[in-house]
């Protein structure tokens, strides 16, 4: 059924840009606008939805998940010329255009279509430090004769609550209110009661009509394919009273031949303090909206927020700029990878086109985790983000596994009990330090479980993380599992036969039984590096402490989690094996191969260099590494929900993409740089151009899974976007396969290239310092030496150490068998 | 904008139908099939959905609310002639028909139409006592030319959790299952896991394609309202694996002219045994479903079984026949009136084109209230609904506010503390017990909380709900409010200022000040009612106590509960009037007026009368009774969501349609038939068929608000089926208007009908007896005596007693001033 040739677009990395030409991509392919709480998803035909901070509660449109047809809803502007109308960006009008162009860059998306000799681009962006979208809207008239076209505008409200928008249509049928203010069209709805905010939409130009009341634009049961209103020509001026208020500005534009105009419209959010809400009883305070308005009142003022946009991310993008012999790594590593870290980091899971914005908050596990790809980025950010994880850890060390992105409160709904949740935030801190020097958040108070009378400093929360393993142990003294590890979906202690219950909820086994081998790694790995940070902050007798219960679990590990082949995955709420050539299904599962052998266990007796050859045996295929093997045919309520998924599908045996980078690493670790370049170049979006059509997800990122062997459609993939995959991914290239490091005493240099690769080019900026490295790969037989100069001089080490540098330096390494 | 006189539709009483003549209603228009746990919503144009049970767990087809093209979803025929397509019910595809025609009956739903010289027509039902949606279906060439059609159907799966197949798509877009088996193409998504239910959708033919793949049937960025399928004329056999399941068939049906033929659908629901589940590995057992299929394996088959349902009517509505010199009043007693009680009995808020079925499961007060209208149709029913209503209240007397319909569970996340909840379990009690006699549901032993170990008889629960009102007593005696009595949105101890908190399930006040009104009156009314009952079953003791507390309650509602010139509304949590002259808005409220009045409050010192007169003056409009006066301007924290909706919309002084009865019925007391009958006609929608297009939602049964004069359109109607208002409308107009009511004793006659009302005839089915009722008025001036005739003997009372008749009855009833 699908034509595999077939390709939807192409990278622009001189533009930092992704060109898609045509609208009828796979799937919609969407953007994300803005970085600092005002945030926009935007698909390639303009489809998506808005928000401020918190996609569930400050909801601004209106979007309708797995709607029929796919993707409606969005910012459109419909072009009517004559008796032709249609959509500037391709959609939702079904007319064909002559030319289409979408341009997805750096926090915009630009749309360029012609039709009838016009041709009409928008850009859409968020404005740095801004709490609206922004498009600027051009249309040139191409051709010999005069045009009076009109335009029409239209966006749909969200009544603020997505989900209650979605559901209590008995109450929010009846709320909706507008105002209509010049060439402003305000949506006020909830404003008299409980909300301090409103939102706008506004042109700069004066209109010939409005509409504010989607039956009166669209018509009776018409979509936003056929509106009555552009196909009349004229806006009815109406004005929504409860039912669905929307904003539609309607424009008429004359052009002479050759004639071009730009417009600005601005979608825009505002909070006001409670005593200035009001201008007059009932007419809200327009102030801050004019305000906000004048900034981009002209296509020359908005032209000059996005160069400002374009800007900061080149900026931020040339703290670390890569060259390999390969461009789809550069393409990914310098560009997309990054672009993505950013979302990740400033989403979680939150709000994609497959994570509806209402179900989850920030998780505990996934935000940490998030930051390992954008330390380096922008550092404040993640000090914030780590002390708000930290404040929702209680008081025995386990945390809240989501929180509240407007209270930054833990969601008491969910719970705790992710038995791995809590040694991640050791992993967020210490690649902070690392790369940041700054020792100083140690210090930093951090409430319990958000109570501020009962705090710790931020060294003692991570010393609770340490000791909630220490004090969750099994009978074969490995980790509990609890509800469930990495893996939400090993379901351990749940035992669920009613369809009704949440599998991360539902509680039954005693939970001092089942284990997990993955935790075992993730506290060997992360615990060596927290007894490091003790050593490093003059807690040296912790630091013993803590390796002895370290050492206790490498001997627990090597007695109770090794298969004969392969690390174990668990045991279960009996004390039966999971992941063992002893089951018929799940014999091999990869995040205990990937953390034990992160953790350098098995390295000094070739059980790692084994597990690895097991994952390469079972699990690797052509479009990425599978998450165990055989999959799961049966549901078997004592592993719970990854029984739950069609074989090939998800957790079960599925292509699960967060955990292929630990396997990256782990042969990097074990120095296979062909196996570990080879399963990045499987996973990694910029190297499958030519199986857009297989993948359907967007070729410029990563998603959460592609379908395994298993499965009707192996390398289908989806739920795109918002996946550890990205900073994992990013973090095992650069650190792990470039082996470009942070570390406490400086700067490590230790790459693991394929002898085929004759060299690498990394500017990496770095604390003080900006360094120019150049790699030269003379090891034929894999590198067993490294040599460093600095600005001529060579290091007794490859660790460049941070104390003797800042400003520019160039770095000559180079790589000898 | 509205052209006030287009009328949709009109009333065919002889086939106890309404028929719609456009699809282009002002909203959709809807009906339900099914009565027996298994129920399906469908609009004028086949929209909707279907479930089992609950239509949050078990929702079988998907649907969207609120979406755009309006109703877009359902159960779809496309017929498919040469170039030309259309859709058999005018929806989705836009194509013109010749001729449309929409029939909702009890129970079914029929369609015409006519294009290309086809006859189609699709009559929906569900059968007695089937788990399953059919479809007769029939196409009849008109014409004189051959005719070879293509037909396909369409319906779209429902992953079964309504609420997750709306918002986590993250899991479900990988967990669709279908099975595909000759003419049954099989929903079995979960399957393998937690469920032991599937769906199907099978058709009495031999298919020429299918279609279980919802992409692949409408084709990239496609809508229902054009199917590329349709387009190409040729079903693409596609098998869906995750993403969203369909179900489509592909039929070629050839036609000389003059030839007619017909299908029959079955779109059903099986329940299996575990151990049954499977025929072989991966593939489920079918017997259930075609020992399902066999039952309406042929035309006649599903006819058959439609005449049963209609049979099945016809002997419930006779079970009340009224005629009065007023059709419209006729129409609505005898068919649709009743017809929704049943609605309302079975479904109470949860699922209509308002309710989206996953908000709320089956509410206390709601439920009690809708056996009012409904135990005379379905006793046994109403029985077993009380007892699970009183299995949810807790051992203090107080109420779940909602139960869960599949676990009939007390629902927690809502709780309790709705201070009238308690005593509507009396009003359902000995509504039943006076239409049954059948005192022995008193006597049955039921849990409180649901919790076997701690039960009691069902008296000693009323027992507890009377107790509930006397131990939660406020500073003036009056009874406290709670989280809000009968009115959710007047929160008198929520104080929310925050928008994301529930007005419902946060309470700050201390709760022992604020008080209501309207529980003073519901107390008196059917705490007396309690005293009675205590009376006929031996327990005078105790009757004598109650009274005791009612005397009081009856002194406080004199002392405190009194403004002047109606009565008070409530005592804040302040202690402040609310509902007084003293407020600058909110001045008089319905409730108190109308509890306290048919409580017999003020009936002795005229304060009744003028409260009815403070009514008529400041709260009846040409459509309806306002529930307050002036509305709110500004949100009053201190009232709660009451203010917060814009004036003249729901609580905040809209027509809010459950209260209006209490008025009809208090000047029905007060002797007033001629205020009774008009408050009547303003409410009623038989006799609002002129204003069709204004009121937009459904013209053949109530809604739960229509706009007051405060709002942008006065007398538009939303919120339709699911309301109180049913039940108690007709209650009114049965006992009250018409004055036939059953009492201990037997039924009462006591007509309150105008004097140009020269009489009514009343056919009533009571207990064992069924009486034919002829009223003559010859009160010019006030009914004033009643005379009462039965077989030609002359009662002593106009009470026929119930101890002395069964079987057929001729009674003449005279009315004289």
């Amino acid at each position: 059924m699908i034509d595999s040739t077939t390709k939807y677009g192409h990278f622009d990395n001189d533009n930092y840009e992704y060109v898609i030409t045509s609208p009828f991509t796979p799937s919609p392919w969407i953007n994300y606008l803005g970085n600092d709480g005002f945030h926009g998803l935007i698909s390639n035909t303009g489809g998506g939805y808005t928000f401020f901070r918190d996609p569930k509660f400050r909801r601004l449109t209106r979007y309708r998940y797995n709607n029929v047809p796919v993707d409606t809803g969005g910012r459109y502007f419909y072009i009517s010329d004559g008796d032709d109308a249609w959509s500037l960006a391709g959609r939702p009008m079904d007319t064909v255009l002559d030319n289409y162009e979408c341009r997805h860059g750096m926090g915009y998306t630009r749309f360029t279509s012609n039709k009838n000799d016009i041709e009409a681009q928008a850009t859409c962006f968020v404005p740095l430090h801004t709490t609206a979208e922004v498009y600027i809207v051009s249309l040139e008239n191409k051709g010999a004769v005069n045009k009076q076209l009109n335009l029409f505008s239209f966006l749909e409200w969200c009544l603020w609550n997505a989900e209650d928008d979605a559901t209590n249509f008995q109450r929010n049928l009846s709320t909706g209110e507008v105002e209509i203010s010049g060439s402003t069209l305000f949506h006020k709805t909830e404003f008299r009661e409980r909300r301090n905010h409103y939102a706008f939409y506004h042109v700069n130009r004066e209109l010939a009509g409005f509409d504010t009341c989607r039956d009166s634009f669209l018509g009776p049961y018409r979509g936003m394919h056929n509106p009555i209103v552009v196909e009349n020509k004229q806006a009815n001026n109406s004005h929504a009273h409860g039912f669905a208020p929307i904003a539609s500005h309607h424009l008429k534009i004359d052009l002479a031949p050759g004639e071009k105009t730009s417009l600005v419209f601005v979608m825009g959010y505002c909070e006001l303090d409670q005593e200035d809400k009001w201008a007059s009883p009932g007419v809200i305070n327009k102030v801050p909206a004019n305000e906000l308005i004048a900034r981009f009142s002209s296509t020359e003022k908005a032209q000059a927020a996005l160069d400002e946009l374009k800007l900061y991310w080149r900026e931020l993008l040339n703290k670390c700029v890569v060259k390999t012999p390969d461009s789809a790594f550069d393409t990914s590593i310098n560009i997309w990878n990054q672009y993505q870290n950013m979302v990740t980091f400033n989403l979680s899971r939150s709000a994609s086109f497959y994570e509806s914005g209402i179900g989850r908050g920030m998780g505990f596990r996934d935000s940490n985790q998030d930051t390992i790809g954008f330390t380096h980025m922008v550092p404040e950010k993640v000090r914030e983000r780590i002390l708000d994880l930290s404040a929702t850890q209680k008081a025995d060390g386990s945390a809240f596994h989501q929180y509240q992105p407007l209270t930054k409160k833990g969601n008491a709904n969910i719970g705790g009990n992710f038995n791995d949740d809590p040694m991640w935030l050791v992993l967020s801190t210490c690649n902070y330090i690392k790369e940041t020097g700054d020792f100083s958040i140690l210090d930093e108070l951090v409430p319990f479980n958000n109570d501020e009378t009962n705090s710790g400093t931020h060294f003692e929360h991570l010393h609770r993380a340490f000791n909630h393993v220490v004090n969750n142990l099994g009978p074969h003294g490995l980790p509990l599992i609890g509800r469930a590890d990495w893996n939400d979906c090993l379901n351990l202690n749940c035992f669920s036969t009613d369809p009704n219950e949440s599998f991360q909820t539902t509680q039954r086994g005693a939970s001092d039984v089942a284990e997990s081998l993955m935790i075992a790694g993730q506290f060997v790995l992360y615990g060596e590096e927290f007894a490091i940070l003790c050593e490093q902050t003059g807690h040296e007798e912790l630091a013993v402490t803590c390796r002895k219960h370290i050492d206790k679990m490498r001997e627990a590990v090597d007695k109770h989690g090794w298969d004969g082949e392969w690390f174990l995955r668990a045991y279960d709420a009996k004390g039966n094996k999971v992941g063992s050539v002893e089951n018929p299904e799940g014999k091999i599962f990869i995040e205990s191969q990937g953390f034990c052998v992160m953790a350098g266990l098995g390295h000094d007796n070739g059980r790692a260099a084994l597990a690895m050859d097991a994952v390469a045996e079972h699990l690797v295929t052509d479009y990425g590494i599978m998450l165990q093997q055989p999959a799961f045919s049966e549901y078997d309520k004592y592993l719970g929900e990854i029984s739950s998924y069609p074989p090939g599908y998800k957790e079960n045996a599925g292509i699960f993409c967060h955990n292929n980078p630990w396997i990256i690493i782990s042969e990097a670790m074990l120095n296979n740089p062909t196996r570990s370049l080879d399963y990045f170049s499987k996973l990694c979006p910029s190297y499958l151009q030519d199986k857009q059509a297989l993948r359907r997800s967007e070729p410029y990122v990563y998603s959460q899974m592609v379908a395994g062997a298993d499965s009707a459609m192996p390398g289908q993939a989806k739920n795109s976007w918002l996946t550890g995959t990205a900073s994992w991914s990013y973090y095992a290239a650069v650190q792990y396969i470039l082996g470009i490091r942070p570390e406490y005493e400086g700067l490590r240099i230790a790459p693991c290239i394929p002898s085929d690769w004759d060299g690498i080019h990394v500017k990496r900026q770095f604390r003080d310092a900006y360094y120019d490295i150049s790699v030269v790969n003379k090891a034929e037989n894999g590198i067993n030496k490294i040599n460093v100069l600095i600005d001529g001089e060579e290091l007794a080490d490859n660790i460049i150490p941070y104390a003797k540098y800042s400003g520019r330096h160039q770095v000559i390494v180079t790589l000898v068998s």
